[in-house]
């Protein structure tokens, strides 16, 4: 399946004519259309799961559990538009004491327009057609176009055709979203002068070459793209000391979660030098048989990516094969071994993100030389440390917080959680933003200010209007007021 | 003057080293800082205005008024910042009993690291060394790098040791602050790995250039670039019939303030055709005389811009002379009309900013041949609309609403208020961002959100400790909380 270009500028055509009642709905009007997509996807649960079980493999039970994310995600964003600060409604008014004379001037963020977003192959709910880019633009009142991802198209389409009755049904305008497929049709979209913004989440080779392309048109265009990410794991001398076997068994589970295919894998480990957790986290995956990847190109490139690895001077081979057939038998635990030295030297070898069930475990003999490998450590979505209370880490905390968007103490990146305070990003590569693609604050990424300046009370957006009828939290003349 | 590789590489170096204490400071520590620049500048300000007229011909009056807005706005930072909502700080408690649990977790944002800022030709004091780029970057905690417009390049020199000797003694880490100058510097700034976010006002060419070279870096960065903006009015049948002479009047002050070199300068006047509004605007010109602009350069291009114009079929000079040598007398006013007719057969040729006191009045006949004139300007800073009570323009304003950051009703966009609810922006090429480079939410550009998980009281910030010892607005477990 390969949408025609002709095919492309009908959908953003009528993508953009929607733009318009789609952005003058009230909120209300647009959270019922977001209970709508959630209600019809969740009457639908049964038959989806068969299908993204037929597709990705990832069975029915993680696949249950994500569509329940995916349309709890829908319902937040209706929570967090009826709510009403996302509007970021501000009044100044008039001061024509003040030199030079001030006028009224009032705040607000409108939607940007037509969305483009490109699905994940490893999330074929959460990331993909109805997912958190799809929910956050839709809040806003911007039209969305899903690329779908040649993972899950079967299921892809199922779900845009639930996701088009249940908007259509609930009187939301027509061309308010629709689904395009084909690598081809993805370039041509973030090319389309009628998109004005894109929302992206896959590999750091596919994501550049996207990003590259929005930001070359002669309208840029914001491109929130989530593409990669290590994870790092710092385990401290005390916390080894204290739970090793546990920190090995919980380690273990997250890395090979899902085949080791979510973006906030633990995929690198510091460890004290001279310790055996090596061996203890080789002993829990003894009991991790394969697992099926997501498709054939992953499984293919997941040994690829062992056996570069393992070439590297100074890696060792702690558990598992690099020589498994992933397209045939799975993916089974792969555990690597170096030294922070070995990281200092080699970077750019060693710190290449593998996809799949696989970690870097990397000994470091002291806090300067963690210090010092850390600081090589590209961008991540996480960063994770393992400590006992009373030990001084605030040093190290401050470094982790520099090199990702979300800091774990104790547990594991693989969860995340939808919420108000979730922030899914972090420094290049793991997104190219200062945005979260994930929780309540993934919907500002669609939306931009206007201020009105001595607008006539008519004319106002409603949630600007001198008394609240909305009742919004506002900002009026520098000070914050609750609904 | 042009700072060497060396000297740029150390100045971004310690940047670096700043970053770490600027983050670290309290916002009333940073506030401190904030205030004894504006201070400081308060208390030179006959010289720093002598040294600015000499070099940008603005005059004492404007100039004067100039630094009190800059201190004002660093004042304004100041108050943003201890206020704490820029912060953004969301709490979400753990919740055990959720499927799956949720962990605790807390947001709040972060500064970015060591910001270029580019300044601009035509605001010696408001754009540039200690502007509103600068002011806001500080706010957040990160340190700056000021490349120096060479248009005032003394006045640079002088308001960056002001700067400096101020957040000296107010006790700034060193290297927080520094200026650099030269065209091969700014590139490199814009390139520096150190560097996280530029800030620039300026030509559509040169931003544009340098937007090019932060989006291709290995590590691309934000870069809110402020590049170019025609300002379109709309005056409607019912607003001529009115107030013509009055209309007449304002737009002649408005366009030719400053020798018309304002970012926010009427550059389209969207007049009912058949009218005698051009005669009468040309009447009020007549007692304008001309007036010295910025640079050489700037002067050398105010009469090629007109000439251009003015060999473009279908377009009329109603006053002023297109022959004119600015360079040698100062710029006087120029007022060309044509018609929207006009417009749509040749929006490339006639829609193109000319940075001096010229302005072009388009005829319309209808109001659909307005709305297809106007769909084919390109983003704005400011929209306005000239209208009478009781005239349904609900389309009109939707239609600016969409082309513009800011909408006036009457008025003239020329003065920008600093405030909370002010935005300074627009869709490219206004800005390259969807943010603000003005008002109190321009600090928003150089923080990124961390959430912390789980996270021992002792190592959150202060803003995300339980019993909110700082009295930071914040959202609690979804529900927004004053301080």
């Amino acid at each position: 399946m390969q949408t025609a270009t002709q095919e492309l500028q009908d959908l953003t055509a009528a993508a953009h004519t929607a733009s318009g009642p789609a952005a003058a709905a009230s909120d209300a009007v647009r959270a019922s259309w977001l209970l709508a997509v959630a209600d019809a996807l969740d009457a639908n649960v049964a038959e989806l799961v068969e299908i993204a079980d037929s597709e990705t493999r990832l069975g029915t039970v993680r696949l249950t559990g994500e569509v329940a994310r995916t349309t709890g995600q829908l319902r937040l964003f209706a929570r967090v538009i009826t709510e009403g600060s996302y509007l970021e409604a501000v009044i100044d008014h008039a001061n024509p004491g003040a030199t030079p004379p001030s006028p009224d001037l009032r705040r607000i963020l409108r939607p940007v327009g037509p969305v483009a977003v490109f699905s994940a192959s490893n999330f074929p709910f959460a990331f993909s057609v109805a997912g958190g880019d799809t929910a956050s633009a839709l809040a806003v009142g911007c039209p969305v176009i899903v690329k779908a991802h040649s993972g899950h198209l079967e299921l892809s389409k199922r779900t845009a055709e639930i996701v088009t009755q249940a908007l259509s049904d609930a009187g939301a305008p027509a061309g308010l979203f629709a689904l395009v497929a084909g690598r081809e049709a993805g370039a041509a979209l973030v090319q389309d002068p009628l998109i004005k913004a894109v929302g992206f989440t896959g590999s750091i080779p596919g994501g550049r070459a996207l990003f590259d392309l929005a930001v070359s048109r002669p309208e840029p265009i914001p491109f929130y793209g989530e593409l990669g990410s290590l994870n790092p794991v710092v385990i401290t001398p005390a916390a080894l000391a204290a739970r090793s076997s546990q920190l090995a068994a919980g380690l273990a589970a997250s890395f090979t979660m899902g085949a080791g295919q979510f973006c906030t894998k633990p995929g690198l480990v510091f460890v004290p030098a001279g310790s055996s957790f090596g061996a203890e986290v080789a002993a829990e995956c003894a009991g991790k048989g394969a697992a099926p990847m997501l498709t054939d190109r992953i499984a293919a490139a997941y040994p690829a990516g062992l056996a570069g690895l393992a070439a590297q001077p100074g890696v060792d081979l702690l558990s598992g094969s690099t020589g498994q057939d992933a397209e045939a038998d799975g993916a089974a635990p792969v555990v690597f071994s170096t030294t922070a030295a070995g990281v200092i030297a080699r970077p750019g070898e060693l710190l290449e993100e593998c996809f799949g069930p696989t970690t870097l475990l990397i000994e470091y003999a002291s806090d300067a030389e963690l210090a010092q490998a850390l600081a090589l450590v590209p961008g991540s979505l996480t960063a994770t440390v393992q400590a006992e209370d009373g030990e001084d880490i605030a040093a190290l905390v401050d470094q982790l917080t520099g090199l990702a968007g979300r800091v774990l103490f104790g547990g594991w990146p693989t969860g995340v959680s939808v919420n108000w305070a979730q922030q899914h990003g972090g420094p290049y590569p793991a997104t190219t933003s200062l945005f979260t693609s994930v929780g309540a604050t993934a919907v500002r990424r669609f939306q931009r200010p206007v201020a009105y300046q001595d607008a006539p009370e008519a004319l106002l957006p409603e949630a600007l209007r001198e008394a609240n009828p909305l009742g919004v939290p506002r900002r009026v003349d520098g000070v914050l007021q609750l609904g």
